[in-house]
């Protein structure tokens, strides 16, 4: 049996490692190790941890790995996050996680511990490579796929503000900061620089969106200017998702925004054989975590067939980040020789073969491995990801007040409400300018064709002068309006510059 | 010259028409031909609709064109939606419209008159189906894509609700309705039904978007529940994307909110050749537009090259809508005739053959066409897609007032913030109980992880009874809090029957 003698007495001993033969480089270089969390997770996650840091340790042996909990048993455990206290401490001080898939249980309140990790350190970068890999059957094996998706991933309309506005109306969110865009532009930009690309598409709506698209627009464009070696453009997220499909060769880097990421990443991964083979890194500003997109395979757990591809790949990510680059390429290229050959891969991607275990998989690329030349450990090449903090300019436009925007719920014709509220904003220092609909104007020119819904967004001119107490001017509409209807949402209609920071409503002028 | 003489003596001459030959039947029905309004458009426009009319025309020659401008000259003319009055007029009253593509001029305050006829007919239903061509180069031929999206068209982001809330944060309005979701839900299944598929799924972000995402799968569910005969399956939409590209063949109709709908659709035209073959109807109560989903094609216009299969496929979707499904059958299959044959297509797919003219192209199609059976300009075979407006159930839940949730500007520490707020709403009926930024929970529980901007969630739970005068305590805090710092945007905490309408924030217990 080649496979099990490879597992049993391969590791370690047959092939040849330089760095193990150098005791005193490997003594010097120990003493100074580095820590990184280690979460084995939940269903295959400690069969393909165990099989991912095999190959790790055996690229790269000075990881001083810790390991922690998160996932199933902590849920069950009553630990409501999913992630225990002291796990959340070791990743603060280690800054650094490789973690396997983790469970959401039902029944616990409904989080996700991976969410629940992300949030916490702020991991803003969500960094999805999308790399053609041999042996695994895809559609776009010729020319084959190489970029990477750069999502941010803090805010947008993942910051998951929502309010019911009337029983029948649902509002989200999205939020689009100029910091948050800064971050992940430089973030995408840093990536393509460390992986020697030419190239960052930044995907968005903001020819719809103009405001929050746009704002990420904007911002790419102003991050763009400061990388003049790196090319930069920008492509509508529709479009995006359609040139994906098409002709995946053109992209190299694509950064966008939360839901859109969401969306193109997980596409991009079933352009390379699907979420089975797709590592991803979470970069924050002191906290960097790698871990496979894939879920926990329950049906196939604790059998010792699972794929590991997509871990030994995160953790490729990791090697990478701490300036290991050489190491992470010997692991990438031990992985592709082996799933080229076909021999020893698993069951999922066997074709002819006999499969091969979890185990027997990562012996193959260990053995597989070059001799890593000594600068590996400390070579810069590639370099780290990690763009740290964006300096923080505070801007402070001259600010007027336009109006406000109250939502209300009403549920008779709009020209009932509308004469209402004109009545009853007579006394006020506002003066009725609009009813929306779902973002439609139903009046003043309500052409009658609109399916209208009980919330309708009112906008309300200030014909006050800038002396007065605004506060109470406010209140005062406020008051007269709910003897109207009932308002459930107020916006303020403020002017930055001379500039209105606020849309018109589809159809006004 | 064969294609020549194809163009010029071909066309309801050499080829057998049995309705042509039946002057009774013709003349009878003739008196009742159905108006539709035509709309030539920009660049290609003119020359893929005179091809598309030809084809259309020779299938079913009930159609009473009525031709009218829409886009760049009416633009140009000074008209700010780019469709003049008497288009509207036109298309209100005739219910139909074939549309080719239209230019939206840079200049002229950027409204889309694309979207301008969405929004004015509320045409609330996008209807893309995304087909494999033969002979049009396509990674998924095998074993071929046959699947329909249905995209909701008016709420959802696109309903444009914009507001900066600092300078550096912009905010745009997610708005699901369940009118909204039902009517999508309906067309959806009529669309399956009409069809003859035996399955809708859903896609949603459920799973973050509760409320939102989450009223958009629970509403699909109730109307699934009443097509018991077609099967209903939610799927979360990055895992849509992703079986999209690596097995298109499992699905059937696909329903979605609007902008992820824009990702899906643009994703599923790529599978089947790309936006140049896409056609698309958009469904509204009273109207029906129907159109190729590419641009105008500027560089190749006038030339009398470009292909006008989307625009005859859109022209057979018309068809089946007003019931002449037969009709439309054969169009469709003339159509897949020519591509497959692929000896008279235009350059952008002619391969080997030499290149045919747009006109050619329509001609060889149209002496492909099958006799049409007489029945088939009145056959319900298929079926008209149109479900009407959904029946309005006024909900009128018990309602409870929780509190207020308080959007401020604020520059410095949060500890600070939360300290004055909660000096400052003392004397109130509120209690300050969280603070938020980007959606994670800030105070009281602050693990000075998160890398904050300077717009705050702030949270307060209102403590009065239900008799007070809730308007005079919503603003006494108001006045307040704007003694602290600049509020811009006020969400009312509402409860529907005893259940909370609102979320928590990430890490709020």
């Amino acid at each position: 049996m080649k496979l099990d003698m490879l597992v049993t007495e391969g590791i370690g001993a047959s092939h040849a490692d330089p760095v193990l033969d150098d005791a005193g480089l490997r003594g010097a270089i120990a003493a100074d190790k580095t820590a990184v969390v280690s979460i084995a997770g939940d269903g295959i996650g400690p069969e393909i941890m165990a099989a991912a840091r095999r190959v790790i340790d055996a690229a790269y042996p000075f990881i001083d790995w810790q390991e922690h909990d998160a996932g199933a048993e902590v849920f069950a455990g009553g630990i409501a996050s999913g992630v225990p206290a002291d796990t959340i401490d070791a990743i603060a001080e280690a800054g650094l996680a490789l973690k396997a898939p983790l469970e959401t249980p039902v029944g616990h309140g409904g989080k996700s511990a991976n969410v629940t990790l992300r949030k916490l350190f702020e991991l803003y970068g969500n960094i999805r490579p999308a790399r053609t890999l041999p042996g695994v059957p895809s559609r776009y094996a010729d020319p084959g796929v190489d970029l990477v998706i750069v999502r941010e991933n803090v805010e947008d309309l993942y910051a998951g503000i929502e309010h019911m506005q009337t029983p029948d109306v649902a509002q989200c969110l999205k939020l689009v900061t100029r910091q948050g865009s800064e971050k992940i532009a430089r973030l995408a930009f840093a990536q393509a620089r460390a992986e020697g690309r030419g190239q960052v598409h930044c995907a968005t709506k903001a020819n719809i969106l103009k405001l929050t698209e746009g704002l990420f627009k904007s911002t790419f464009e102003e991050v763009a200017a400061a990388h003049p070696d790196i090319q930069a453009r920008h492509i509508l997220v529709d479009n995006c998702a359609h040139q994906l499909v098409l002709a995946p060769e053109a992209f190299d880097v694509i950064v966008t925004t939360n839901m859109n990421g969401d969306i193109l990443s997980d596409l991009a991964a079933g352009l390379v054989g699907g979420l089975g083979f797709a590592a991803s890194a979470n970069i924050g500003d002191r906290v960097a975590m790698f871990e496979a997109v894939h879920g926990t395979a329950p049906d196939i757990a604790g059998q010792g067939v699972a794929n590991p591809t997509a871990l030994i790949l995160s953790g490729a990510m990791l090697l990478r980040h701490i300036g290991a680059a050489a190491a992470a390429d010997a692991v990438e290229q031990a992985l592709y020789d082996v799933l080229e050959e076909g021999r020893y891969v698993t069951a999922d991607i066997a074709g002819r073969h006999p499969p091969a275990s979890t185990a027997d998989f990562a012996a193959a690329i260990t053995d597989r491995l070059d001799p890593v030349p000594d600068a590996a450990w400390s070579s810069p090449a590639g370099g780290p990801v990690w763009t740290g903090p964006a300096p923080a300019v505070r801007r402070d436009p001259r600010r007027e007040f336009d109006g406000l925007d109250v939502f209300v719920e009403w549920h008779g014709p709009v020209d009932e409400l509308a004469s209402r509220l004109k009545a009853a904003s007579t006394a006020t220092r506002f003066e009725l300018a609009m009813i929306s609909n779902r973002g439609t104007m139903v009046y003043p020119d309500n052409r009658g064709i609109a399916d209208t819904v009980d919330h309708w967004r009112c906008r309300f001119v200030y014909r006050g002068v800038e002396s007065t107490d605004l506060q109470s001017a406010i209140c005062h509409l406020l008051a007269r309006v709910s003897r109207v209807c009932s308002w459930m949402h107020v916006e303020r209609l403020q002017r930055f510059d001379g500039r209105p920071a606020y849309t018109l409503a589809q159809g006004q002028a």
